[in-house]
């Protein structure tokens, strides 16, 4: 659903604090109601597609990106522009395969988890921030780019980063693109 | 409990989009788990002044707001600086009673609901932005202030504005407060 015209709001901007703490409510509300980690990480990352597929038109209208020519192009878009826009950090990217075709978003700091010590007794393999990693991929659905956004590190779990993998799974159709430009 | 000083975030603002869908995924996720709406604001309501506990601090030194000698001064704190920190409006303030301990916030609009078109089915006994209520609470309640915050009406409810009324309960304490001037 699109929101009508009358309504778009004006690019103003928040302090993040409120927002990281109703997250954190969010997290520990799913934590309630789901006793497998597992199932509060898929219940994030659906939550997350469904936010992500909202936010991805006021994105290309804010950010005025251009159309990219390769996943690369794609996954900086994502680091330099997204992130900066909606959390305020730059993670760094690196590319994991020849192909070209699997990246990761390095974060050296992550704001989500700025009022969390550690994670919850018991929930060893929550993904705490697992909504991101649905955002990405509900982005990326809207644009036609089908991809598997799943963290790979994690410093809540004792990992010296936090590290988002994404893995472009459908190429970019090359003749269609080349017709349109 | 407090945030470790090395954790102690940089002052930096980020789009308010994100919050706003992650805000309305945690009050569908307690529309699901609670049938009655009264449970739901009421558990927002929780979750928020948790959060407002949690927010005082840091709204404190960043705002560097000095000691207010009436409830009116704390009520145009709250609308001038602390809902445009944390959420980029300013609601007007409206005084209820003559003894000047009950006062309105009027919200012309509320980014909150930006992208509510309208209450859920069946729910039309929700105070969608009840964690507001929470979080002003809760942060008054830091600074030694006992109030009652609802909502008086709400845009959402098919009312003119959104209002929110802060009464407050308990009287501070002039003597202690002249001894420390």
């Amino acid at each position: 659903m699109s929101r009508p015209a009358h309504r778009r709001p004006e690019y103003h901007k928040i302090n993040k604090d409120l927002f990281v703490l109703t997250y954190g409510a969010l997290v520990a509300q799913l934590c309630k109601d789901y006793e497998k980690d597992e199932d509060v990480n898929k219940y994030l990352d659906k939550m997350g597609y469904g936010i992500g597929t909202r936010l991805v038109e006021d994105f290309l209208a804010r950010s005025c990106v251009r159309r990219c020519h390769s996943y690369l192009e794609i996954t900086d878009i994502i680091a330099q522009v997204a992130f900066k826009m909606y959390l305020g950090i730059t993670p760094s990217v690196t590319c994991n395969n020849s192909s070209r075709t699997a990246f990761s978003l390095i974060l050296d700091k992550n704001p989500l988890v700025e009022f969390v010590e550690e994670l919850p007794a018991g929930r060893s393999s929550l993904c705490y921030c697992n909504l991101l990693c649905g955002i990405i991929r509900g982005a990326l659905e809207m644009v036609h780019l089908v991809a598997d956004v799943t963290f790979l590190q994690d410093r809540l779990k004792g990992d010296s980063v936090t590290e988002i993998g994404i893995t472009f799974l459908k190429k970019l159709d090359e003749k269609k693109y080349r017709r349109k430009k």
